[in-house]
């Protein structure tokens, strides 16, 4: 397997955005052990200065081929278009890459990857390579649902998604807050990134709907789990609706197993289930919320239940909640770069003897 | 089956609630050809004064059994309490009662009604009767899936619902516009009648959950159906959760039927469904939405496909959408009273001409 250097040097693409901030965040809290940080956006953010570990990084724009020299990591979130044009080129000069958008998701040279759903996947990485993070939704669902179906075998899930603002942007986020501020005004709300009044309101989600019904986002959470469990055979149907939150997303899910379970044997499985936080409160009516899990690594997950409708004891429900930007995106391409780093760096924080703990940062 | 006068006496139990307010409208608005119109609510309403057909009407409290007297047609919707003791003492006194608490909706002496679902339910009716309105997101679920069962068999059912404030009451819309209002001025939410901020977020819903992990809402869509379809063997399963919007549910449904069906099968069944509107235009990416099912009478029926996940051909999803005050309430409501009436009164608004047009109203 590949191993980045012991300081990289770092390169986040789409770093102005809503998920490149949080990776910039989050490389920090975690302590990730960067040589330097170089910091690309579009040209329109030229100039701008973004601060990490006490300096200024100044934006940079990706204008010339040679941008890409000198850099062990890469982390892409800038949409596909620019992923499909520049991060075989980020490559080529040598980097690892880890893509947020779906340009590379069913690429066979490129492993999809959440790391506690199949880590072994990077064991082929072993040199400069693309490797794609997968869409928010199926990140959030995968992470609890993948150790149930290791120990039980899932044969069909049903998912209803309560996506939240952030999967279209930051923009989409403040035009959300936007439109709370126009109803306490009674101002005309802006519509402008969904084409609808989205405060108080739900609509289905916003990418192309197919011939055969379903949008994007819902083919999205069956190819890529189906990749990821490296099982064409496991049926999956989803529903993805948008809802007024602004940056977790919550999942309504419908197992049926291959056998007979038990809430108990489900409890057990999620209680050491990696990335999972339980929150099932039954007496005080308190399980996963958007604003419980907004700004926290663990996909939570609560509503645990057996599902009657399915016959002998082979159905259960869950309800999880993950944050978007985090989970969903910037900590899951975070955590897959670790496991590349010489003294792999699996939980944060690391206490603060770890050598990164004082590495020199600088604007590259 | 018993007949109401050509000008029942009309009583409204809980008049000052957001139901008993969308109650009056829709009389009005559908022409009843109520003699009188009676307006009861907790004594804290009393001398408030509430206009219908060009009179203020006295809110009366519920202080002693006589007020039942001469009460043809009692419209109940202030609570399981009120209803399990008073609706009995109305039904005595004479009146035909319908009752949209969930106090009776389990007595097998009292129908459980949406009209285009079980009408034939109602010919048993041949006296005073406490007649049960089902729970909002179970009629709302069942006007679009009645025809496809009948048509098709429905062997199985996944819900996933997307609730809004109103099933919780005028206060829980209240707050939640104030938590918007709030959000934009920086002040501290209100959040006395959820416990939790309501805005930008989303939570299982706030009925109690029993020991197998169910709450209440969930055991209704349930319980209600089976006894509505006749069936107790059909499966069903759902996940009911509340989202920020004010007074239109939306709900995600998945669907097994007995026998392989098609998207144009469903789609014709749906097209002449009473009581549906079918909106789905993929090309432009508009489906139910709850803003646009507000007011309206239909439930929105969008996102029709076949769900590949069951084998055979016998699987398909819809996303539905139907107004919580309305049809959830005090629309069915007013439909099950109109079938008792000896000109049946089926579609709104009726013409000028009809005799009820200038039926004389005044306060009780």
């Amino acid at each position: 397997m590949l191993q980045l250097p012991q300081s990289p040097v770092v390169a986040i693409v789409g770093a102005t955005g809503a998920v490149g901030r949080e990776m910039i965040a989050i490389l920090d809290a975690r302590r990730f052990p960067a040589a330097s940080l170089r910091l690309f956006a579009s040209p329109r953010s030229r100039g701008m200065r973004i601060p990490f570990r006490g300096s200024d990084i100044a934006v940079e724009s990706l204008d010339h081929g040679a941008v890409a020299e000198g850099i062990d990591l890469a982390l892409f979130s800038a949409g596909k278009g620019i992923s499909r044009e520049w991060a075989p080129k980020f490559r080529d000069a040598g980097a690892l890459v880890v893509d947020n958008s779906s340009a590379f998701r069913a690429d066979p040279a490129c492993p999809l990857v959440v790391p506690e759903v199949n880590p072994h996947t990077l064991d082929a990485v072993r040199g400069p390579a693309i490797i794609a993070n997968p869409n928010c939704s199926t990140i959030i669902a995968l992470v609890a649902v993948t150790p149930l179906d290791r120990a039980i075998g899932v044969e069909r899930m049903v998912v209803s998604t309560y996506q939240a603002a952030s999967g279209a942007g930051a923009a989409a986020m403040e035009e959300l807050e936007s439109q709370a501020r126009a109803f306490a005004t009674g101002a005309a709300m802006d519509t402008s990134i969904f084409g609808r009044q989205y405060l108080f309101n739900v609509f289905s989600h916003n990418s192309q709907v197919g011939d055969d019904g379903f949008n994007e986002e819902e083919r999205k959470l069956v190819t890529e789990t189906r990749r990821m469990w490296g099982r064409e055979t496991v049926r999956i149907c989803a529903t993805c609706v948008r809802v007024p939150t602004l940056r977790a997303h919550a999942e309504a899910i419908h197992l049926e197993f291959a056998r007979r379970t038990s809430e108990a044997e489900l409890r057990q499985l999620l209680a050491v289930a990696p990335g999972v936080a339980i929150v099932d409160d039954r007496a005080g009516n308190r399980f996963p919320e958007p604003l419980a899990a907004a700004g926290g690594d663990d996909v939570l997950v609560g509503r645990i239940r057996m599902d009657p409708s399915v016959p002998d004891g082979r159905g259960a429900a869950l309800f999880v909640c993950g944050d978007q930007i985090r989970k969903g995106a910037a900590l899951n391409a975070v955590q897959i770069a670790e496991r590349f780093l010489p003294t792999e760096v699996t939980s944060a924080p690391l206490p603060a003897a770890h050598p990164a703990a004082s590495a020199a940062v600088g604007a590259g």
